[in-house]
Parts: C-alpha cells; sequence; structure tokens
C-alpha cells in the first residue's frame, strides 16, 4: 500500500470556476498509485470544489447565476467587517463541496465521460488557493 | 490490506430516488472486506447520491418536492438545448453528493438505523446509470 | 498500513452548530496515524456535518439563519408526523454533508487555519448523536 501527500495551488481571478482535474491527475500519475482513492481537500472556507460538466460553458455560467441568485450579497449578515461577498462565500462553499474523494483506477481519476473537477471561487478579489491532496493505493 | 472495484448499473425510471443500499452492501460482502471505507461515486452529473431516511415515503416526496422549487425548470438557462430539465438537473447535483464515503465495520456498510443510501435522478427520462465502487481495507 | 475506528458521542442542544475538530483530532493522535485519511461519518439523518470558519461566531450564526430562511419550517409537508422541524432537518441534511473526509498529515487533521468541523444540530430537542469515525494511514 502506497500513500502520497502533495499541494497544489491555483491562482484564482475573482469569482470564477477553474478546471483542476488535469492538474489533479497529475499529481494521480506522478504518485505511481495505479488502484486508489485521491481525495482533494481544499484548505478555505470561501471557495469550495465541484464536479460538474466539462464541455459546456454555459452550464458554468448557470450555476454561477443560481448560486448568486440563491445567496444573497445584499442581505443583512452579521459578519460582514470582511465584505459583502464573504458571508455568502462561506454560505456557497456549505452548499458545494470542501473535498471530493475520486476512484483511481488504471492510474487516472476514475471520472465519466462528461466529468471535470473544478475549484469553485466565491470571493471577488484574487486569491492563491491552496488544495491537499491524498492518494492512498496499489 | 485489499482492495476492490467494480461498476454497478441502475436502471432510472424519471425523476426518482432509488434505494441502491443493499446493492452496493451486496459488493462489500462480495469483496470479503471486513474493516474499511466503501467509496461510491456517480459517474454522471445530471443525477446524484444522498443519504437519507430509508422509512417513510413521504420523506422522499418532500426532499422532492422541495428540490423542484428550488430549482426551477422554467428559468432562463442558457444551457437549453439539451432539454429543460437538464441545467437543473446539474444544479440538483452540485446541491446534493456525487459521491458518498460509508465507513465498512462487521463486513457492512456502517450506516445508521434509519439511514439508506440512494441515487437521485434528475433527468425526465429513463437513463442507465453507472456507479463506481471501490472499496479498501481488511 | 493500520486502521483505526471508533465512535464519539455529541449531546446537542436544539439547532445549534457544535465544534468537534478537537475530539476528532484526538482520535487521530489516539490512533498513532501519522499520514492517511480520516473519514468522519454521521448515523443520523437529522444533523449533519460541516466544514466552516473556526473564527467568528457571527459566520455561524449567519449561516443558522440562511438555513432556516432556506428551508421553511411552515411548508406543508408530508412527513409531519415527527414535529414541524423534523422534514426541514432532513433537507438541511441532504444540503450539507453526512460524512467529512479530512487528510491526516503529520498526525494531526489537515485543515486550513481557518477551518473547524461542526456537527450541526437540525432538531429543536436535544439529541446524542452517533459520529463513526474511520482512519486508515500508516
Amino acid at each position: 500500500m502506497k500513500l502520497h501527500q502533495q499541494v497544489i495551488q491555483v491562482k484564482t481571478s475573482g469569482k470564477c470556476l477553474h478546471k483542476i482535474t488535469s492538474q489533479v491527475n497529475d499529481v494521480v500519475i506522478n504518485s505511481g498509485i495505479n488502484t486508489g482513492l485521491c481525495t482533494v481537500f481544499i484548505l478555505h472556507t470561501s471557495a469550495s470544489l465541484i464536479i460538474q460538466e466539462n464541455a459546456d460553458p454555459d452550464v458554468l455560467a448557470d450555476l454561477s447565476s443560481f448560486f448568486s441568485k440563491l445567496v444573497s450579497e445584499s442581505a443583512d449578515y452579521l459578519h460582514s467587517a470582511e465584505g459583502v461577498d464573504d458571508m455568502p462565500s462561506h454560505i456557497r462553499s456549505v452548499l458545494t463541496s470542501t473535498s471530493e474523494n475520486i476512484i483511481i483506477h488504471q492510474g487516472r481519476l476514475w471520472l465519466g465521460t462528461w466529468q471535470g473537477l473544478y475549484l469553485w471561487e466565491h470571493r471577488m478579489r484574487s486569491h492563491l488557493r491552496q488544495i491537499a491532496i491524498h492518494i492512498q493505493g496499489e
């Protein structure tokens, strides 16, 4: 049984979905692990992870627009000192995922044809986001 | 340490919650793994997984009705070429789970008395859904 | 490869977010596992887990208030025999997480500086909640 841990960094540019599938796949390939589990964990509470359609960019635009309406930036939040977009970011993080667990099969992330892994930046400003990766297998 | 990987298929019949607890439990039993972790991962972005009450079917009806109201099918989505139910399905998938990780204890899925594992089909038509299972343990 | 399984109990006091980071960290330390994965799984469907900001209590208050508005207790649910707060609790559980998977690094839960692990009690009355923990690593 082999274990592999690594951090990858993603520079975001404001509210945006960043596809990180191939960056994470590269970590899997470098680990030399053929069969196992890859845990991807974002070390922040105002950005999160989702697995979604990797083909039509309109899907990402519709997702962004749905979440902007669902989680208002003009609501009366108690937690407001860090900016109007901070508390909504925490809520959006709770409604999506802090980690994703993807099976490794034949040395690659085992995803469906249309699935991609995304980092979702919920803040308006650019951030350097840290993603911890843990791989366990053979 | 043993590893076991397998795909199970579920034929859905339109928007519906399908209980798959015993199907996944059978895979665990067949793996011969007594103590470990079972990762269940749906290879699609318009169907998803949840763990919910396994007793009163009204809970499933109320869940369906809540999500139908929360994620409108009559909103003006950019991504509309695949049908009015496609983009809402992607959003519902993001709000629920692409994978569930269930502990294996004494050779069985370790669930609470009232917990069941469900595949949630979000599309109106019937689909043959692929679920990848990875089991790691002893 | 070592495996460690344990149950922890948390006594809740009505709708509330209970920080359980250090309780789970203690289980990790006692397991003697230095590098691995910790799966935390709540054995209930009307309480759930989230990873959120551990600093400003206003964040927790805003989260609670957002979810109370999003999931109404005065809606006409079919499943109502167990109280007006039961069906909303199931929905809140689906929108958050039944389990969280946290990487273990240098013998501790690998969390960001501002991240804490919380049990979210969604029912109005106090409950004794069971959380199963599985640790796998070296």
